[in-house]
């Protein structure tokens, strides 16, 4: 449990970050935990698994593709038939494996996907620093595609620099502009594509703070909006009607100097609405945002259950 | 001349920066130049003031305030009649000073009918820093309205923590937030009030970058969206079809450590399109983006001129 | 004194309604005052003008036709150089006549010019009851024009009956709906056409509660959406940052067995954005709304004047 | 018979109504005939329920919840394999008791979901009265939270003052509007919840009339707006082609004392189109509309069944 | 009168069209006209002046510029106090010869204050041949700016094909596409420029059909659209309730070997409303299209006269 | 494999046009060269039936319906379990047939679900011709409905002119337009439906080139767009981030004597957006175009694969 417990501080304190290494890092140490159990029988087993994961889902507040993992893990687990702890801690490692090899595949075809959306010549506008994104740039850029990008800074952390850098070591012709000054480099940009940390039920992302109005630009500019995302950042709870929680960050990361009195919000995210979506390139290819929920049903029939390994 | 070089220079390096400060430093060179003269006859004077009125132009792409005040006390010197060299240099001392004073009458009109538009309980959305909507703020205040202000930062140089230092002296419950939450928090402003650079003869409004994208969330969610600005700042070369020329501000003002090839862009201003304006509160009172050119046309008949005052 | 006072109560018990008849009851009871006046001099005869002005101001929030009508006849006394009583009074009885006069040739004109928009064959959709607007489509149909008419029963006091009742009369095929059902009938009608109570200096139009969102229904349905009124109803106030006020009436005329925990709300007004209009059809023909103050401003210049008898 | 008879009745006569009311009436209606049937054979009784089933299905124009569930029973009867008539009695009654659980079922399901779409001090505005969205509310209130509602009183029939009093009830601030208020209030509002009275195949839902103004209003001002339902109100003849039926009521509920020769017209319902709905609150969770007919043909396959039970 | 009746009967027949020629040549028939009068007083010459007006006017339904000329021409001949019938004809001439001066003066204006909005490497779209607008592109040309252009080929008479050769001839790199393919363009171009028969008082332009479709669309992609026309070309009718009149023209223009019982038909024009209007560009500069009718009366006071040479 | 190359050139050649017929024509090509086959073993049958498909394929880069029959037969053959020739033969027979016939019912249910769309007295609008939207509307009117129809001409190659044929010759009463005046005409229409050439994963309509502005003047109208089209024009290409191919034809068509150096382009189609299209009229009955992807999958579960015979 202590790597456990470990983990779960490194992701709250942000020394993990971004949906895929938070859920990388989760998995890891479950698994690390079932190998080192001193469990006796599989009762006990279960029940530290279940507290593993309640330690990490209580993290951080809105990360669905780790809690989908970890679900998918435990309900196998709790599924498999098995009552030897060996056995059960190799279900833990051979589940966790194989979601991981999921997960890579998805970005691979999500990066062969999207990669073909970029036509020579285009000017690619994105927000803030994702790596599915930088990768399917990557993709186009070794198909052969010659492409520009426009990169907002994206206060208050300023995770566009790291795109932009990894742009011009690219090769790809980069600019790079505040965050308000997207609408006056929107007409010089033929798509823009960002990434997603959560899908909701409705088809609805949760992005970085500042993509809805993106989003909301190119709709006015007639330009397509896309989200490359794998499916398993869809929230199950927003289909049973929770809203999803956006995250409030420090003051400090906006003005460490700022007077007491003032109040400093600082929301991580937003919510991009459907219908300013073009898109969702996925691992099933690209989508319109209204078939998520059915296509995650279709594909990941487990993702809905609630799951209580206890009883 | 000197002291207009002086001057310019300042405007050049923002060491004078406001476009009301601007006009300001400008009539106060020229006066000064005027008062401190040799010239031997009205010939000699004039072209004086008119390389003083170039100098001065040349020091900013867009200052349509400091151009009008300057073309219309030089207007007045070429009309008044006069030859004798201390009546001509009275003749700019009188009309700097009328300048100014009338500018001074805007603003305390524009403040106290601005402040009708604040109701008590409302929520003030604002972006980036305009003294003419901090005086009409405090006015409202002064006269017993209750109200909260949200304030964006305004990348890149941060002015928008001047308006909340501003608002939390004044006792006013003020949020600052990053520039792309605005979208966030739009919802909860029932008016939005900014500044303006200049007005064009189509009736939208030039000012400080974000401020269209702002316009346009208001727009989306139904708030209504005020400019207060006097109609000094109308620029009437936009009449005669120039664009209103947009300042590229320097890229360390960005990002001082970025990679030499990324190209970083930094335009001061963007252009909001007056269908996103309510209305804009000015020395007449609040009016249609519309009507700005008819207005000034009727209340400053001198202000579309051509003047060349060496013939 | 006694005869304003009684005219006043009369306009507060809506005894007397309709902007053009509170403002012929308002001029004649300051002319019968006039008439009956025993000040002694000038100063004292201004005095009771003053006092009848805000006696009639006082009786109802919203009236700015009646408000632009008394200022009009007690600013004309007030320059008109005369010092006798009887003179003064003659002023009085003379403005007067001449103002109801020219609302006569207003509503006149106004109804010949907007006639013409009413084609063969064309639906007219209108909401509540306006005289102004009645008398347009009588004009229309003595001119031999075939229409059709759809209106609301315009709740709570189902003023939209009346004209249904008005038009059944003239022999045009009318239909009415409840309010709600607005959308539903929209696609049948090719244009619509209201009153309106008060225009404000940004060019939007106070009208009867629900008058904004048939406006939006026919933009959505690019359905054109026309103000007929005098601009006497301009509200000067607006111009000098003043909101309209709104008249929020008894919840007894929307349910009178309410529970009394329940809060009943009753407009009487709302507001319809400029950018809804079409056209203003006015004293000067067809106008866009935007450009109402200043037209106002060139056809009744004392309009914005702020006056103050007692000096 | 008999019975089916009078309970058609008693529906065309609205002694029975609301959706749901309509569509229990109706099951037990036919489980009270088939128990007492004296048909002597399979094909008689098949025979009976297909006269009952049509006698109800003409009862009103539009009641899918009511046709589907009489579709669903005769269906399972047709399938289940028996002969004896007690044993298809008995068919009858199981089913019709299987169906009227389902919609518990759903129904508190849909509350429990829609629940947590209410946060704490959101204000709520809906229109007309939906048992559904009235329990949503109540769930809310017993589950903690502390809202506002403001509802239309919902002309002709004023079924919003029925809203209104169970709020009230309820201890819930409640707020009276007349219809055409709407739009002066959305900006008061958070979310927009109503009920439904059909789904079609376009995701387009079919709700007292008002409902698609108040979609658009909401649409303008950024608000949320949900629908509440059970998906059993989907009317498969929408996919076929069909345009759902708007029933046409009497003049009579709008105006009793209008002049003959006025048209005065009275739809019940109109549609409110998929792209102002956010999403449908169902059996299923929250959904965008869009989906609702495959959702629809996975949970419930048999509904688009054309079923036919003499053969 | 041979020789106006001749012109008519031309104008009639297209045999002179464009705006522009069609006053020319109805002027210079007035003019030839009043050259050779046998009248023998002022009320016989202004007679004639009048039929002549008459039977001009006859010629075509909307010619607001021909009518306008005309107007002004016979206003100043009725106000010139003169009797002497040679005098009289001097001052048709006179006129005539002040009007084409204007009219030529206004065309240089409007091309350099338009071809300011050409920047260098736009793309500026149009649709049919407006020779204001290819003087102002062959002014942007010589002035240095480098451009290209897109047109359509504005069925049914393919007058785009008019300003393709003369954009080619111009060396201007020229796209030419079906009307149809306009929004698949659209997103290629920064700026729509098109030319004007009319403008109505609230702000409208009647162009060539298919123009409004284009703003529709250069809105739809936030591409800038103007109109460049003289705003002699307002039509005063419309102030006074008129509709522009849009003129019907032959089946055979569309389709020559259509089955008689098809009905073809062929407007010439359509209706561009002031929302998607960036700016006109007149002899004023460039103004909103909701100020045309306050500055053509400012401009042109005489237009909105309603004369009537026989008393 | 002679008849698949002559077949292929037709094509290529437009002497077989039409979704529908070029697919027709390809599988009997096929099926022809299946029968006259003189391989000796499946394998070599196989690679001749992959020759042909790509050969086919090479013919047009746009025909999904073609590809997706092409794959379909291919793929039956791959699976059938067969090794004889005459066996293998005989399964592309019956596969093909069993394609046409599946086509000619899906064509049959099309035009009956749409049919119903057509209320009497409606005024329907299309654009082009094709072949499903002129049987829907035969079938309309054999079932007794009265309604009109207006068409564009439908440049460059004017088949909108053999729908008015078929219109008048069906006995409906018809108008006939250019392109341009869509937008005059969309305000007499009541529904809007268009043929398909290609369907796409994000839900949106390739057709012929002026479709998309037709459904955003729909829109503008709140007038009802629908697509008819089989879901087998699909194009699963879509899904795996390709852009649908918009086919560039020759500038002939446009303009013979276009001058050489005027680029004159001519794309066949363009893209309408999904959330212009009310309905996609299909196989499956009436669906929102963003289900389309996943109708597909459900019905037509083969046509995502990725297929290869030679292995």
């Amino acid at each position: 449990m202590e790597t456990v417990r470990g983990v779960a501080g490194k992701i709250q304190r942000l020394e993990v970050k971004g949906a895929r290494n938070v859920a990388i890092a989760a998995l890891q140490a479950v698994e690390d935990m079932a190998k080192k159990t001193k469990a006796k029988n599989r009762g006990a087993f279960l029940l530290e698994l279940s507290n593993a994961r309640q330690t990490l889902f209580a993290s951080r507040p809105t990360e669905p593709l780790m809690r989908n993992a970890l679900n998918w893990v435990l309900d196998s687990v709790d599924h498999c038939g098995k009552t030897k702890i060996s056995e059960l801690s190799g279900v833990v490692a051979s589940c966790s494996c194989e979601f991981l090899r999921s997960l890579e595949e998805s970005k691979e075809y999500i990066a062969s996907v999207g990669a073909k959306r970029i036509r020579d010549g285009m000017t690619v506008f994105t927000h803030c620093h994702s790596s599915t994104v930088t990768y399917l740039l990557r993709k186009a850029k070794e198909s052969g595609r010659t492409f520009e990008v426009i990169c907002t800074e994206t206060r208050p952390v300023f995770q566009g620099r790291i795109t932009a850098r990894e742009m011009v070591d690219l090769g790809v012709k980069t600019t790079l502009i505040v965050d308000s000054a997207a609408r006056s480099f929107m007409k010089e940009a033929d798509i823009v594509i960002v990434g997603a940390d959560a899908i909701t039920s409705e088809g609805n992302v949760v992005n970085k703070i500042g993509s809805s109005t993106i989003a909301l630009l190119a709709h006015e500019a007639r330009i397509p909006f896309y989200v490359v995302s794998e499916l398993l950042k869809f929230d199950p709870a927003t289909l049973r009607g929770e809203y999803e929680a956006i995250e409030q960050r420090s003051r400090d990361e906006v003005w460490q100097e700022a007077p007491e009195i003032l109040a400093v919000k600082n929301p991580a995210f937003d919510v991009t609405r459907r219908e300013f979506i073009q898109g969702i390139i996925c691992e099933e290819g690209v989508i319109p945002p209204h078939l998520a929920s059915e296509v995650v049903r279709r594909r990941y029939p487990w993702i809905n259950h609630t799951r209580n390994l206890i009883r």
